[in-house]
């Protein structure tokens, strides 16, 4: 009898010292939010391996918070994954988040599927090509057709596969040059059908967006096509997810005249009346639409003639 | 001794039993980044009443790694808010950083203050105006004069005035309209005397920087100026807080010829030899060039005419 009980206690100590000094040095660690990762199994959007997103990922059980999708279109250009690298970190501060970024591409590329890998985030990697006909030229100005519209109908059309009623959420539309500060993902994540607020930079004027009078929207502050039923910004608003799920059919319309694809959209989903106003009744700007300038490469050609261009194996 | 051992046992059992399950619940917490704020005693840069800096503040308690000084000289035009508030986000992912943020102006801005107090980050809040003669123009192209020059050297000032050899940390001259990715503040952070990598869609180039062979940097990667004694952006380089202690005198000139602000600096420091490649040895970017375009703002106008322009209180 003593021996065994001498026994066990010693297996016992041994064991629970070793376990108690591992668990002591792991909450020394400091919180080294560089390498933020969510705890997550291999669902797409958590793993390094996952070029082809998986099945769909439940997140309500990391956090109890109702999961913002943010929806981003994007397409390849030279500063492509500047905007993408930038826009990626804003989000990693916001709780329970979930990006679907989808690339006007045949295929979905290395560099974004690397990036979203890298990135900490929950993620959806999605593509869809912008028809040849509705896509701009280099030489088009950027407003002459609506950009991004496939891709966020994309978007649209897989929440509807893959969620589903009782998923609590809100959606949001945000381009990958616009500036967001993380508040604005605070004002949108209880939104009951549409949420509205100010955007700062927009409609040529310092901001744009909804007029609150006893906390709802009777007008808009907009200089440029006032007689859009909703002249606010893609990145003024955000829809419930249960809201778009009772519209199945619901999306952007790619024939739209110009400034008119909020509307579009919103027109079917909510009357002007039924706007939520957030962001301290509209008199807060928390997104900006900062738009970045083509950068210059003409030196490119003349290193090539000298063959000593950039490599292009440097990732930019 | 039967009962003396058991009761000892049973002592331990209870105890570490209690011990291990703090510490496994411990661990199982989130690491939450969207309210990471470091401890800190209320000194400038912590409190939300700081308007006025008051002394220096030593972080080298929060973290015990060294401290990265990001040194971003602004100004005020539209979108500087934006700017500050996505580089403030990327910043606040980062352990073990200071800002040192420096306003082209008489006097410290309440908006820039304000944002300041909220971002979350140590920061010390500085101004000096340039002096007119060598400021730009509205109509002048951005690269006429050089810009920040004034504002670059207040804090260097600073940190002569405020830290001491015994303060280990590096400097870092990020202006507000790049994209950093958080992995460039890993490469920097333990410099000697200053490390170098490429910078992204600058120079009239894809990429800009150093060339290495062996862990030395033999030449460098450029087309405009290359005669430049250190053909790199102001971006593409880090200095040891030690290495600019211990040469109290050195600034950027603000006489030097276009493109030569930095090697204006650097020549004071190092020789081309004695540079730390980082970033995968000079071939990986994670910085970028990336210009923010001026937003149209000609409805105001219109607006004003019929007595309705934006709010002036509502902060852009």
């Amino acid at each position: 009898m003593r021996l065994k009980l001498r026994n066990i206690f010693l297996v016992y100590f041994v064991v629970s010292s070793v376990g108690l000094m591992y668990a002591l040095l792991q909450i020394g660690q400091p919180c080294d939010c560089s390498q933020h990762l969510r705890s997550g199994s291999n669902a797409h959007g958590r793993s390094r391996h996952s070029f082809v997103p998986k099945g769909p990922r439940d997140l309500s059980e990391d956090d109890q918070l109702p999961v913002i999708y943010v929806v981003t279109p994007t397409y390849a250009r030279p500063h492509q994954l500047a905007e993408l690298t930038r826009l990626s970190q804003t989000l990693l501060l916001v709780p329970s988040l979930h990006w679907i970024l989808v690339e006007d591409s045949a295929e979905r590329s290395k560099a974004v599927a690397d990036l979203l890998a890298q990135s900490g985030l929950h993620y959806t990697h999605l593509n869809v090509q912008t028809p040849p006909v509705m896509k701009l030229k280099d030489s088009d100005p950027n407003w002459l057709k609506p950009r991004g519209v496939e891709q966020r109908n994309e978007a649209l059309r897989w929440l509807q596969l893959n969620r589903s009623p009782k998923d609590s959420g809100v959606v949001y539309f945000a381009d990958d040059d616009n500036t967001y500060s993380i508040r604005i993902f605070q004002e949108m994540r209880y939104t009951q059908k549409v949420s509205v607020w100010l955007v700062g930079l927009v409609g040529g004027l310092r901001y744009e967006g909804p007029l609150v009078e006893k906390g709802r929207v009777v007008g808009f502050h907009t200089a440029w096509k006032p007689h859009r039923p909703f002249p606010i910004d893609m990145a003024g608003f955000a829809v419930s997810l249960s809201l778009l799920l009772s519209h199945p059919g619901a999306r952007f319309d790619p024939n739209a005249e110009r400034g008119f694809l909020e509307s579009s959209l919103l027109g079917q989903l909510v009357s002007v009346g039924e706007l939520e106003p957030r962001a301290d009744n509209c008199t807060k700007v928390w997104v900006w639409h900062t738009r970045t300038e083509k950068p210059k490469l003409k030196q490119e050609e003349v290193l090539e003639k000298q063959g000593r261009g950039s490599d292009l194996n440097v990732q930019v």
